[in-house]
């Protein structure tokens, strides 16, 4: 079907735009200019002008006309809005460990030089210093912490700590009501095995993190994708939808604030209306936060948690992204599954070694700690802003990208089909590693789609790295 | 039954003998005086003197008669061996998780002033000062280990290491085969989910610790008890005709080397029939060897995985017990399941943090840890010994207990079918805790056992808990 011809017009300002040619705060040429020039009505010279300001390429300027923006919001378009009307049926085992084993032991193969696939940050960007600090105080003060067993549930200072840091996302809870786990995946781990058993379905969104759909496959029970916005989130009238026409849905597990991989943030009103449908379904939602707080702007990200009023909502964090990577802690609030969860923890691995839950809880403490997410907020969203660039510099035409307001992942939807197994595996004989789309489902509908993660500075390497990827993805290698 | 005469007149003797009526060294009534005091025949005088000495109570001196041991194996009579034609129905879940979160709830509500439900010993039982050291060199000279993400499968220095270190028990594995866990528990869980799937049943030693008995009920699996000797652990004919009763056996646990909480060692021809068994029938082998280190004596104990010649038995250990139970450090060899095994540590809680294993590694590799090693051992036996001959002095007539050749638990029986559950809330209440038999089976049948820990020293307060204990146990309280 043709394009309109306003959305054809568009286009090709869009490229202008992109390829540098019309460069940032230069005036777009006039509508009457658009009207001679192309040969078209003013009312369609007009039209695409409001879609590219739509897109937040260009701004009108009170009598001066359009100017191309020098902070554009994205210099390619928004990855597409999903069919909220249409519901997977639910798969359990498709080959997901297969597809994470594949990348895994390739990727072990061809260790990457440049590593475009990974969800944290360079060491550097972490506050090394304090950390080691802090470790080694709690190992002179509290020896015997290596020689005595783990108190039960984490330490209590940790604990503490952290629900006072809750209080952030909106969260009132206990220290009691805290339960240190290993990492967030053990977290996941342990939620669902609280409110399912095999064979059940989970209410997952699409895509969804590949970590997630390995629990559940190993779990033995069967992820059903629900249509979610990269802007907004999951969609609340597709999990009504399925809740309607899925009875044995047991559990939904939502990644409110920005989502891995669509760096999507859920609204406010949504995670009010995502809790309350799920309490009156009586069906328990477990959230995932792992980076909320590395959200843009000063004002914290309220948890879906938040809004919880009777404990339906079991939060499930870490300080894996925001704070130190190799600490592998992770943390829950359990909700009215509390004792539960705190007895499946036991069994599974049974409580944290203390030493470095003291250390952790004292950087957590500080206020150096504030300053730090502040730096790595502001970093991430330079590297963001500078990996988006590049990829619109690089990628070829069609490439779609929503950059997302926080955090390290960009989720890029690349033009004709493209196999992201095919580019994935190019790209790895050049030395570079990407997140193929196909580990972020358990169905192929996201075969066309990379993460990508701007974790790194954009360095003339990593520069040089994505021209390589935008070529691979163009099918020239 | 009437016991025989024989009998009879040994246990007569065998008070007189616990209760310091013949003092340790002293002579026994010969063998002529015998047959008058108790009017019976030589032959039965002569057997029943002989009883005493299988016991381990009394020697035969040439042409001096006998005389009653200074170091006497056991004051008690050991614990009955089972009826190894006798194979219970599997069960699943009966209330493993309510015997055992009721122990954790008691316990946490009256914090016991003396502790003999330990399965580690007391802080200083272990190097402490080494451990700190070793931390404190970790986190100095490698401080990125805080803020990178860790090692997949575990730190190589930890596996090279813990691969010389398993050649002690027999067993040869490179380093690539070793996976790092959060403690032997983590590895149990691995191991299982690995093998079999919910509903499956699983052959255990019976009694059984508590921790695999929730792994298992956890999983939706079923625990099948085998009948195991107090002295050589698990019955080989046994699990034999089990094979051939339940169909749906996918793997059996053992923990042949001090079993927790018999105490039992399976000798070394035991543990060959045992792998090979599982071979021919294609049943995985788990083995846990938690305690095999802490035996008694210089020359290590082999693990049953010393005879796998196809890969069918799958190793799980520990640091826990042995060097640093803060540490919630433990490791496991997979054999065939390797691949699998490394997939479900990854699904389940991603790879244990660095630091702790570089430290750990440290430590392992150093002269001070088979100083320590040997220290711990030597410091359990007088421990152990200690316990025994005070349990033997304050616990009423009939109660038996085997001294276990290493480790730290000792398995009492106790008589007149007494309520270890009454025992456990009865002691809690003076201030001692013990492990009541109930928390080691998924039926009733230890219900009248408890679990003692040797782990602390024989101290005054110790001995007087052990005093009251034993008033508890013969119903006066």
């Amino acid at each position: 079907m043709e394009q309109p011809l306003y959305q054809r017009l568009a286009e090709h300002y869009r490229q202008a735009i992109y390829s540098g040619v019309l460069a940032p705060a230069t005036r777009m040429p006039s509508v009457r200019t658009l009207v001679r020039l192309h040969q078209v009505s003013i009312s369609t010279a007009l039209q695409a002008c409001r879609s590219l300001e739509d897109d937040g390429l260009i701004e009108a300027r009170p009598r001066s006309g359009y100017f191309v923006l020098k902070n554009q919001r994205s210099k390619l378009l928004p990855v597409g809005e999903p069919d909220t009307r249409q519901v997977l049926d639910a798969a359990s085992y498709v080959g997901i460990h297969d597809r994470v084993s594949d990348f895994i032991a390739k990727s072990a193969m061809h260790p990457p030089r440049i590593d475009l696939a990974n969800s944290v940050a360079p060491p550097d960007a972490y506050p090394v210093d304090a950390l080691k600090q802090a470790m080694l105080r709690a190992v002179r003060r509290y020896p015997e912490s290596l020689t005595r067993a783990a108190p039960h549930q984490g330490h209590p200072y940790l604990r503490a700590t952290l629900a006072r840091r809750a209080l952030d996302a909106g969260i009132s809870a206990s220290p009691d009501d805290i339960l240190i786990t290993h990492g967030c995946i053990e977290a996941l781990n342990i939620a669902l095995r609280a409110v399912a058993g095999p064979g059940d379905t989970i209410a997952v969104e699409s895509p969804a993190y590949f970590g997630l759909l390995q629990v559940i496959g190993s779990l033995g029970m069967r992820a059903l994708e629900i249509p979610t916005s990269p802007q907004r989130g999951l969609s609340i009238e597709a999990l009504d939808l399925a809740f309607q026409t899925h009875a044995d849905i047991k559990a939904v597990v939502v990644v409110p604030n920005l989502h891995n991989p669509l760096g999507s943030i859920m609204p406010d009103e949504d995670k009010a209306r995502l809790v309350a449908l799920c309490e009156r379904q009586a069906i328990p939602l477990i959230e995932d936060d792992t980076y909320g707080a590395l959200a843009d702007g000063d004002e914290p990200l309220r948890a879906a948690k938040a809004w919880d009023r009777d404990g339906n909502v079991i939060y499930c964090a870490s300080m894996q992204k925001t704070l130190a990577p190799g600490s592998r802690l992770g943390w829950m609030i359990g909700g009215r599954w509390k004792a539960r969860l705190a007895m499946l923890k036991f069994v599974q691995s049974r409580p944290n070694a203390a030493t470095p839950q003291i250390a952790i809880a004292e950087v957590l403490q500080s206020k150096g700690y504030d300053r730090h997410l502040m730096r790595l907020r502001r970093r991430l969203k330079t590297q963001r802003e500078g990996m988006a660039r590049a990829i619109a510099e690089h990628f070829p035409r069609g490439t779609r990208l929503s950059v997302p307001s926080g955090g390290m992942l960009l989720w890029v939807e690349m033009p004709d089909e493209r196999a992201s197994k095919d580019v994935f595996e190019h790209a790895l004989d050049e030395g570079i590693r990407v997140a193929p789309g196909r580990m972020f489902s358990n169905s192929d509908r996201y075969e066309h789609f990379l993460r990508i993660s701007c974790a790194l500075p954009m360095s003339g390497d990593v520069q040089t790295a994505v021209r390589t990827l935008g070529r691979i993805v163009g099918g020239k290698h």
